[in-house]
């Protein structure tokens, strides 16, 4: 839909000339994402308060044109994309910390704040905030909220979802809404709330919310087991969590993350291991001493060919490096790479590792699975060329056979990167007609004119 | 809507002649909840699979009746009451524990498990659901999943919500459909699994339901402390969880629930104190015995009077026994029971008190207060004789003043009963017009033609 210069009239108005731009130079800078695709938006804006984004999407919808709304722009599957063209609303101005209530463990926070910085600061005063991304030094609350975050923390914390407990949103057709509680139990109406947790942006412009912290653990201990296959790394996992300790993290990496990660890193790894599980344990200091002594054991008595835990601070920060660095490290690779993040049954995670390994064979493509053991959430990557049409092609069916495999194992295709553009086409493998059909109702009921985030998640 | 014979003598080919009655002392045992309040249906189904609930809403569109699904009727709201006439579907013989998946830690049941009957099929593999309503020996999951429902474990555990990972329900009109997934994390599509989760039985009959499971903790340990203020004791609640500790339970009554319980009892309660806090820590063995201890300090320092722990199962067991007997214990003072469930910011939870205290006075009717202190869940009781007009003109009054002064404080008038009939008159004082417009919507889209429990929770 062309926008036309009256109305790019009306939106500076709205918003103040200096947070409109339609300079060239600033339209690229939100154009981009994670997915490394990029979509030149007509215009972006940086609105400074919800009545400002009624008054946007209120024009809207009489004036016809797109509104996209976008936090840090780090998402994995294009949801702050301007895949329509339209007029990207900035949220960067939205980047306070309301609230900290130490009494309650709630906060009242914008959008726009840095998830990182939010940990820091509710740390500072002995609270904590456990949904932790991977992104978190640059991705913002807003953007978890939309995509439902989730990160190595969630086996034992769970993920955004269960840390939003109401927010404040302007609806596509401009009203401001307020929805749940300031309290953990709250069960008055319909569960608006999350709804909106995980619609990746198309109900509505998140412009505040309200979040549950816990007390900060005292202690968080980091350790490491070495297996000869996946299989027995598996049984560890759930040998712990069976025996009743849940660690703050359990992530694994697959023998062709480590190898890629110690070709790049030089630390030492286990190169010929077919499976390293990294696990921090949090609690009160004894407790935390305990448990990791009992998951030493627990991974021994599995089989673990090597048990290590983490003597300092810099060990363990030097062994989350790693971990860290599986990312960066794969473009050793291929220059481009598709990230998966699907999910499946905790116990079934080798048969998933089997069945890249298979892939990998079969394609003759770079992949590596690593991720967070604890709650069967695999980051399953693949390293190519994309201009190279044979390679796109072998990569295209890799992962729709794994999508397939993931979903006959009861699994899901994203645990927290959502749908957006790049699993759209996917999605009917997952849902089914009639829930897609109800989904898309209440798409209509919030969006009556399709102006927000539009051309995301439904095919 | 007067339901024809033809439609009856359908309904009976659908569900079979032995599952269907219209006698009227079958009835009559369907027509009662925990309101206290009776509505006879036109009959009672007993339908035995999915596909003859979709029959059953199928016809109820085509010849226009209601349905309404029923548990155990245990309901504190009227959810289950044939409020407008129509067919009762008692969901009794959806009574099947299909699957405890001891790997994956998951479980998929059938809406009519009797809740306290689950706990001890989990428990027996020593796993643990939390979700722990009062109720627990008599309701149904079904029932849970359909108010939210919560209990004294919330505090550390969380509510039903938290523990329901995906379902199979018959929508209003009849297609079957499934939500949700299998594993922690999930985010494809709109989040349709928790807005069916306290939707009260209005958006879709639940057949089937996965449901999350923990280790069974290795311990519980029981205490009580006894305050001579309410501020004290809501203090001494604040300190230990900032301090870092959050116990399974952390239940209080107020004096006139301590005395109400001591004259129905006699087992020597403290009477003349103001708060007394009963106190479940749970975890390892040791971690417990270092908590309790941690938790008595605490209690001491901010001024506790008494503080005492159970030395035995069955002191802890007698300990409960005294809680649990506050309702039965009420009648005492009155042939009939207003109970609300309001929830307040935990640190609120005097200033509430307070407000009882003054209502009390100024009605002279007997009113206490219980319930969560660690979740600042606040069971309100107030004793009357409904018939007496004066009474029941004050008890509303003092509701009314109540739910007032809860949302000022930044509450919310259901932590876990929902809004059924009983609320429904009180909805707009907590959930604004546009909010409420979308949920109708919603419910429209579900249920185009009204069918499935109408009269709830929309005013």
């Amino acid at each position: 839909m062309a926008i036309s210069d009256k109305t790019f009239k009306k939106l500076k108005d709205i918003a103040g000339k200096s947070n409109f731009s339609r300079a060239k130079e600033d339209l690229v800078c939100y154009a981009y994402d994670a997915t490394a695709q990029t979509y030149l938006p007509d215009a972006v804006l940086f609105p400074q308060n919800a009545l400002e984004i009624s008054a946007i999407l209120k024009l809207a919808n009489k004036d016809s044109f797109f509104v996209i709304p976008r936090g840090a722009g780090s998402g994995m599957t294009g949801g702050s994309l301007a895949v329509k063209g339209g007029i990207i609303l900035a949220m960067t101005r939205f980047n306070r910390i309301l609230k900290i209530d130490k009494e309650n463990l709630i906060a009242s926070v914008e959008p726009g704040v840095v998830t990182g910085r939010f940990h820091k600061a509710v740390e500072k005063e002995n609270l904590f905030y456990p949904p932790d991304p991977s992104s978190s030094e640059f991705c913002t609350l807003g953007g978890n909220l939309a995509e439902c975050a989730g990160g190595p923390r969630a086996v034992k914390y769970g993920v955004t979802r269960d840390y939003v407990l109401g927010i404040e949103a302007v609806l596509p057709t401009g009203e401001i809404i307020n929805t749940g509680v300031s309290t953990t139990k709250g069960v008055v109406g319909y569960d608006l709330t999350r709804l909106f947790i995980g619609s990746e942006g198309t109900l509505g412009v998140i412009t505040r919310m309200t979040l549950r912290l816990l007390p900060l653990p005292e202690a968080v201990s980091t350790m490491t087991a070495v297996f000869n296959n996946m299989e027995t790394a598996a049984k560890a996992v759930s040998a712990i969590i069976r025996y009743g300790i849940i660690p703050r993290t359990i992530e694994y990496m697959d023998n062709a993350s480590i190898r890629c990660v110690e070709e790049y890193l030089n630390m030492g790894l286990p190169v010929n291991s077919e499976a390293l599980l990294l696990i921090d344990v949090d609690g009160k200091e004894k407790e935390v001493e305990i448990a990791i002594n009992q998951i030493k054991e627990l991974c021994i008595s599995q089989g673990a060919a090597n048990v290590e835990k983490a003597r300092t601070k810099e060990d363990a920060a030097k062994l989350w490096k790693a971990r860290k660095a599986i990312s960066p490290a794969l473009f050793r690779y291929g220059r481009d790479k598709i990230n998966e993040d699907i999910v499946v049954p905790r116990n079934k995670i080798p048969d998933m590792v089997k069945k890249i390994d298979e892939l990998r064979k079969k394609t003759g493509l770079a992949m590596v699975s690593f991720g967070h053991a604890g709650d069967g959430n695999i980051h399953f990557n693949i390293m190519l060329d994309k201009k190279n049409k044979e390679e796109l092609k072998k990569a295209e069916a890799a992962v729709e056979a794994l999508f397939g495999y993931t979903l006959e194992l009861g699994g899901t295709i994203s645990g927290e990167h959502g749908v957006g553009i790049t699993k759209s086409p996917y999605i009917q493998k997952e849902i089914g007609a009639v829930e897609l059909g109800l989904m898309k109702k209440i798409k209509k009921i919030f969006d009556p004119n399709g102006v927000l985030n539009p051309g995301k998640i439904f095919p």
